[in-house]
């Protein structure tokens, strides 16, 4: 405990090797900031409370946790002001990555485990080396893989939410899809409450969407993929998958934080799963939703569920019905598209509330790799589901077109949702907005 | 939306169909609690941020979230203060099960899916009725079975944990196995940071501690389970489960939430299963560390475990090295041990710095039915960790005994602990305490 291995100079450590974990932690204002550190570091790696007869400088050396940054916020100098009950720091530590084997989860334990319950702590990011990530294969299609499968060079796409999310018969839903694609939607998602139910089995909507995506087809010759939920307890989501591929689905959505972010790897390493998967966002706040405790929405919403091979991920909406930072948003955007060694760029999702009038500015936040997530805004659509899928496409090209939108001169189905829900800079005015507080 | 069946009489609805959730929840002091609560029961049944034609009457009444209760604290009645920005309310809301399903994932998803998004909310309770809960089976063992297992019809269970956490051989963590075996250990674990590694695989562990079991068992007569962690994504886990049976485990540990509670009731139907299960606490506070959202310890560490059938919860001990109220120590010890229709009880096993002298508290908090998790006490004992072990079997039968714990009289064993660690009311003096700020 607190020795000079423990607590360790940046030098000593290879990135190459360890991953890096940034915490947000914060202490009584008489805390000593280095015994704690390497109280922490140590928790996660080899130590406990007590000093162990087993714990040799070699184990150390080989296994313990370092600590590479630790740096207060504001960084006092020259005295602390004496009214100060906490302080806060920003700490890195560095796990050899051999402690951990290729999984998710003791990655997770490793980083996050015990310390979760160290009080005021909140894991802030993470940076893999290569020799960690090389372990997983990520997303199978990712956003280039997406684009050839549905031959979409370059604009956004358009997947639309089945709403209402429960009770509709695979029959009627499977009008709701219909409506969609026929509208010009590139995907339709069911809604994370539905599953398998007495009224509506997984089996039976991958049938009767499969129908409507080939009568759609038929019709305009645009292609429409159905993410079916197969969300359930692990094993059972594994046959639920292999269940639909038989029945011919087009691809999968998955609850993935209630599951398990490992059930993603899991589907994305079985050689026969050969479809997009969808990982869906509920649950994340009770994670991220703490900014003293948790894990950060970049983290829990971006780069682990690409790590995991989750080929587009939905996530809340800053301009929709979640009160949610449009800086977080570009984070979660950003780790899900920006550089990660060799793991494929997974589509960014924003969802909830999402209409036509917020398109300008998801343009501006994320160019055009991103997914428009939208249920309400298709089936609520005042002329119909068709022309709720059809306005959100127009928006979409007069944005590539014209870098905005306007109601004058829009196509009948964009104008009507303009009137209605207005050119945003602040969201939906629905109910949702009060949960802002 | 904010119609009347949405907005519903707690007389509506029938407690032995519907999963009643308890949540904490803070809004802006003008809010409209009423439209908030209505969007929230919404947004987790069959609804959206705008109407919808689909949504039908019949399709609401069959399928929505029922606010059965609202009540604000404090409970303002003749006017709201002027300088209120916020208001804090508890809210009820039923779910029919038949919206849901024999899993769990989907009752996560629904019960705090994506309004876990929803802004300063929490969990803070489930109550799920006998047609929700008669779909799993639970521990397969739980208190009562585990007794019998082992034949130890009253005492507590001392379960030690093997130290250092990272870094033995399987020949050299089978020596730390032995020795906390003829010191009277009912189970030894493994750290949660251990699965398969270079230097030490699962199948050998349980090889050469089934050795150590053995000769610990010629020599005192007395059977110790070995815990082996076989934490990995889920379909390995399940592989692992049966590799480390076919190589004699007596017993299992899983890192439950970074694989996801799901993945324990997997193990518990699976009939090939056997052995007890125990389930650990790692990365919990990431969920239950906000007092403003995710969801309380009694729930993440109590309820939903049993449910999904682990024998025994590790989870922190308040007398410790975590920051941990008492009160919920106590919660989750009621919730493990309690009435919950016909689920067998779960074992606590508060762990994380416990020490002899913290068992006068333990007693006092859970009567016998709980198991003394001990890791550093063990082996970090100045006698060795035989000897480590010998001091908590004697603290535990001096407390049977005698109801309390003293050094004068006691074996030298138990002298040696209490005499460097005290008796304690507050927990160990180690550096963890600081982290309590």
């Amino acid at each position: 405990m607190y020795d000079p291995i423990a607590f360790t100079l940046p030098e000593g450590v290879d990135l190459a090797t360890h991953i890096a974990a940034t915490y947000l932690y914060q202490t009584s204002a008489s805390a000593d900031i280095h015994k704690l550190a390497a109280a922490l570091s140590e928790e996660q790696s080899s130590g406990t409370w007590v000093s162990l007869e087993g714990e040799t400088p070699e184990v150390r050396e080989r296994h313990v946790g370092k600590i590479i940054g630790i740096w207060e916020i504001p960084d006092h100098e020259v005295s602390v002001p004496g009214d100060l009950r906490t302080r806060d720091w920003i700490l890195q530590i560095a796990y050899p990555v051999h402690n951990i084997g290729p999984q998710i989860p003791l990655m997770l334990t490793t980083v996050n485990g015990n310390i979760a319950s160290a009080g005021r702590l909140k894991l802030l990011d993470l940076h893999f080396p290569r020799s960690y990530t090389e372990q997983f294969k990520g997303p199978k299609f990712g956003i280039e893989g997406m684009r050839e499968l549905l031959g979409v060079p370059d604009r956004p796409l358009l997947v639309a939410m089945i709403k209402p999310s429960i009770g509709l018969t695979p029959q009627q839903s499977a009008e709701a899809f219909y409506q969609a694609a026929v509208g010009g939607a590139d995907g339709v998602k069911d809604d994370e409450l539905v599953v398998s139910h007495p009224w509506s089995h997984f089996l039976d909507r991958v049938r009767e969407h499969g129908a409507a995506a080939t009568a759609a087809y038929e019709e305009t010759g645009h292609r429409t993929l159905y993410f079916v939920n197969i969300t359930d307890r692990p094993d059972r989501l594994v046959d639920n998958a292999h269940r639909a591929l038989e029945a011919g689905a087009s691809a999968l959505m998955v609850n993935y934080l209630v599951v398990g972010i490992s059930a993603l790897s899991m589907l994305a390493d079985d050689p026969d799963i050969n479809v997009p998967v969808l990982a869906h966002l509920d649950f994340s706040g009770a994670i991220y939703g703490s900014p003293w405790s948790g894990v950060s929405s970049h983290l829990v919403l971006g780069k682990l569920p690409r790590l995991a091979g989750a080929d587009l991920v939905v996530y809340p909406s800053p301009y929709g019905k979640f009160p949610f930072l449009p800086a977080k948003h570009l984070r979660i955007a950003q780790a899900l598209t920006g550089r990660f060694h060799d793991i494929r760029r997974s589509w960014p999702m924003p969802g909830g509330g999402v209409q036509p009038g917020m398109l300008p500015l998801l343009f501006g936040d994320m160019g055009r790799d991103f997914i428009v997530g939208a249920g309400g805004a298709v089936h609520g659509h005042p002329l119909g589901p068709a022309a709720g899928a059809k306005a959100l496409r127009q928006a979409i090209d007069a944005v590539m077109a014209n870098g905005a939108i306007r109601i004058e001169g829009s196509p009948p189905e964009l104008a009507a949702a303009l009137a209605i829900w207005g050119i945003s800079e602040a969201g939906v005015k629905g109910a949702y907005d009060l949960m802002t507080g």
